[in-house]
């Protein structure tokens, strides 16, 4: 079997070629250059059928993804315990969207030992990207992690941050129950988490008991289980309904 | 929160401490000396409240539970290029199942870059543990990975050793369709994989559009969304249905 006839059947890898090859190589200003030039064609059989499929590469529907998959970047903190199919589930996805994720370890750039013994690296120290922007920043659960997030002023320091902003915070598991308290984040919004923490969110956080729950600002979601749900629902507030049907069809989901 | 309020509410790390400390600290004469006394108390209450609890900690069915879960072990190969999602899902499932896992590195120990660029470490070198004897073998899937092992002489002696020894072969995405046939595993066999590989599949395997299917020493499943399914149905052969219950409520799954 040849490596194209593999490459055609992973549509994930395909567009992510095509949108390589349609809007990574050229500049803005060329694009334009290139759609006016593809309105103005009068040729043969041969051009209009070009004309056709480039006026396709730049509907207004593609330029929407490729705006939305160019622009969007997450940060998904990973520390020492960390429930891995809630860490990686999410990254997986993420970048399955075109979003660009730096995994940042909390306790540095060595492995970092998650809850069912998975070693995973991190891409870079958090310490090193704490004053970065992120459209989106990311907790995975894990009971280890989230103690470890609550007790850390580096993570509230962040949360804080892109809560001023207005910019999205997505939590699964403890972490909504255990880091949101601890950094008073999220006061007063509906929230969902593992449900055995539910009693300790106290009065500031209104437990809705569903997969996922969207109020404003935060995506929060149940467990390892549920993380589809959870990164669809990042996937869907960052790029697009669209995008998110697209990668839940990637990995036969629903 | 107390350390042992957060555990309570972890019913996987419980039952593992429960484990350890009623079957793995003695020997086997030990258990039976203990079984042996208990029958034979004849004393006052606190004595026959003892008696009651060890009654049904040494019950046929907690003996079975321990006999499964002392007993399972599993090897994971991990090559480059492998989808995270259903590599960690599946080692993670298996090892809340109390199933020693061995994740062996297809290129050796160093990290392997997974499809999504998550960056994993393997426990061992494939090559140190290619003679050894696991319960299960694992192959996930990622068309980069599946191609790997389709190449891999090793691959191919290991997966022949387990099959001439009745053990268990598991494999979900592309990897049933690619490197089953590439060693020529499981033929005449019903086996499910990534949809759009199974007219690769040839007339040597009947395709089951399925999320998870089983024939005999077989299991196959279809990609990243169905690995709860695959582990727990690996968890199953292994371990019994009620294991893969107790996996399946501890990850919130159905």
């Amino acid at each position: 079997m040849s490596e194209f006839q593999n490459l055609t059947k992973d549509p994930e890898l395909l567009s992510k070629n095509f949108a390589d090859f349609s809007f990574s190589i050229l500049t803005i200003k060329q694009h334009i250059s290139i759609a006016i030039l593809i309105h103005s064609v009068r040729g043969k059989t041969m051009l209009r059928n070009c004309q056709r499929i480039f006026l396709r590469i730049y509907s207004p529907k593609s330029l929407i993804h490729s705006h939305y998959s160019n622009m969007s970047s997450a940060l998904v903190i990973l520390p020492s315990g960390a429930e891995e199919i809630e860490f990686v589930g999410t990254v997986d996805l993420l970048r399955r969207a075109g979003i660009t994720v730096t995994v940042g370890g909390l306790d540095g750039k060595d492995p970092v030992k998650c809850s069912r013994d998975v070693l995973i690296v991190p891409d870079v120290d958090l310490k090193d990207v704490a004053k970065s922007q992120f459209d989106a920043i990311v907790l995975p659960g894990g009971l280890g992690a989230a103690k470890s997030m609550s007790e850390s002023s580096l993570t509230g320091e962040i949360l804080k941050n892109q809560e001023k902003e207005g910019k999205l915070i997505a939590a699964i598991c403890a972490s909504p129950a255990m880091v949101f308290k601890a950094h008073e984040i999220g006061q007063n919004k509906k929230i969902t988490c593992y449900p055995s923490f539910k009693d300790d969110l106290g009065s500031k956080y209104t437990f809705v008991d569903e997969k996922v729950v969207q109020d404003g600002q935060l995506i929060t979601s149940q467990g390892p289980s549920t993380v589809f749900d959870f990164a669809l629902k990042v996937i869907e507030h960052l790029c697009g309904k669209d995008k998110s049907d697209t990668v839940a069809k990637q990995i036969l989901y629903k």
